[in-house]
């Protein structure tokens, strides 16, 4: 009886997108490593099963969100895992952030099972899933993905909602969102940098610039977070070690020359290298603060 | 009689600004090194002076927007310079783009003058100078800010007027939005690049990042631009080379390490190696495109 959505990866990101699910009266099968998040997801009325076998068998749509790759390839391949009992025409959106060679594999794997497979990252951080303001970054076939857009409505804004291309492309996107921030993060740092030890208020700065072409959001939210020095996460720098590795392997597979991106991971290293990996990302400052003798 | 403002420095950016000031029907005398610029504000009834010096003895106001630190001193203390007729309790408002030792030097010089000297630069470019929306960030005395602000509102919006703080706050404000421009610039042009070579549609990608943490002016109106190869300036590579060498001179005065804007240094000094300084400075896509073998 394949009529609830399924949702495998209740972490940070997963719980609220999945209780969004509820809060629109989506019925809702879960899954979890640690019971807890399932406990949460109960309380508000959605179905746990014990396994992602157990998922497939009562949903036609599944969606993932899970920490990496080998996370996704368990949840699908590995022991009562997805596949072994995805009803045909199932639709599983993967909404990990992922390897878009990973996503293409994975994409194969489902499509020899006879379902559609939607890589479908997304960006919008903790608040964004919230508050259900996601955008989603998909690639893969666009009949599926007009199939589930409602739901992911849910969870994110429609009108951010964006068909990238063919399986694999939402991950490039997505490759290319975290590239972005990185050196729009590192831009900002740097002339806070810049302005602090030339003895110039960083606030003023900052509104100066949010009226121009600096404008960025970056600038507005994580611009503010270096000005105050609040690194609370947010989104885990280590995490975003992780996802800069996912670029950096995009990058590679693709034959670009990405030096300033090359540089951001670096900083990011040296950020976790001094103890800061549960720091927020825009954090990565401090580490550009200490090259320039500030605190 | 000093009852006119003075405007000296008629170039893509002066002439605008001079033209908004007479159509708010300000007395307006101008000077320039060529006849030209200074013909067309004849036209819209300004008179032209033969010298800095006959600015000064008309004007107690005077805003200057010149290519560079040279140009300054030769207008304020060249033959017939403005210093030699300044007019007690003189504002000279300087929104060329110079360094920030430059700037707190020129206002030493002013004030030993009796004069008031604003370091007040500007971001917007051509577009914002044409349709009078510049910001202007200042450094120097708030009184004789709000003196001219009034005057500032005709050629900028008055929210974007920001007194960032004492003489040099605004070159340093400045060079902090030309550091964050090209950080950002160069984080857009990878991002195009990696979308090109692996085969994802760079506009979807575009509309993608615009809905996250990943959105800027940069990526909307540069992004736009790298994406239809648009580089007709806009605001000329060999002038941001000219700005970036500011940036750097800053950075070392006030001992900063900027990785990536070194960085993007390095790139601008590519573009125009590849003969592109004419081009509009997001045409620093071009030199990264190539890198990865791209048209």
């Amino acid at each position: 009886m394949p009529d609830a959505v399924g949702f495998i990866g209740l972490g940070a990101m997963g719980k609220p997108m999945a209780l969004n699910l509820r809060k629109h009266g989506v019925p809702v099968v879960v899954h979890n490593r640690s019971r807890d998040a399932e406990r949460t997801l109960a309380e508000a009325g959605a179905s746990v099963a014990t396994s992602p076998a157990a998922v497939a068998a009562a949903s036609h749509t599944i969606v993932l969100m899970l920490p990496d790759a080998p996370d996704v390839a368990a949840v699908l391949d590995g022991p009562q895992g997805l596949l072994s009992a995805l009803p045909t025409g199932a639709i599983v959106v993967d909404s990990s952030t992922i390897a878009p060679a990973a996503a293409r594999a994975f994409a194969a794997q489902v499509a020899a099972r006879g379902g559609a497979y939607l890589d479908a990252p997304v960006s919008g951080g903790e608040i964004g899933a919230i508050e259900g303001t996601l955008t989603f970054m998909v690639g893969g076939d666009a009949d599926a993905l007009d199939a589930v857009r409602p739901l992911l409505a849910h969870m994110g804004t429609a009108e951010k909602i964006v068909h990238v291309g063919p399986s694999g492309a939402g991950q490039v996107c997505k490759a290319c969102n975290q590239l972005v921030i990185g050196g729009t993060m590192v831009a900002v740092a740097e002339a806070i940098a810049l302005a602090r030890k030339a003895g110039v208020d960083g606030a003023k700065v900052r509104q100066a610039l949010m009226g121009g072409f600096a404008a960025s959001r970056v600038l507005e939210v994580h611009g503010e977070r270096m000005l105050t020095g609040n690194y609370k996460p947010g989104f885990k720098a280590r995490l975003y070690k992780k996802d800069l590795g996912i670029v950096a392997g995009a990058l590679a597979e693709a034959g670009v020359v990405a030096l300033e991106t090359a540089l951001v991971q670096q900083l990011v290293h040296a950020q976790l290298a001094a103890g800061e990996g549960e720091d927020d990302y825009s954090g990565v400052a401090k580490s550009i603060f200490r090259l320039a003798g500030l605190d």
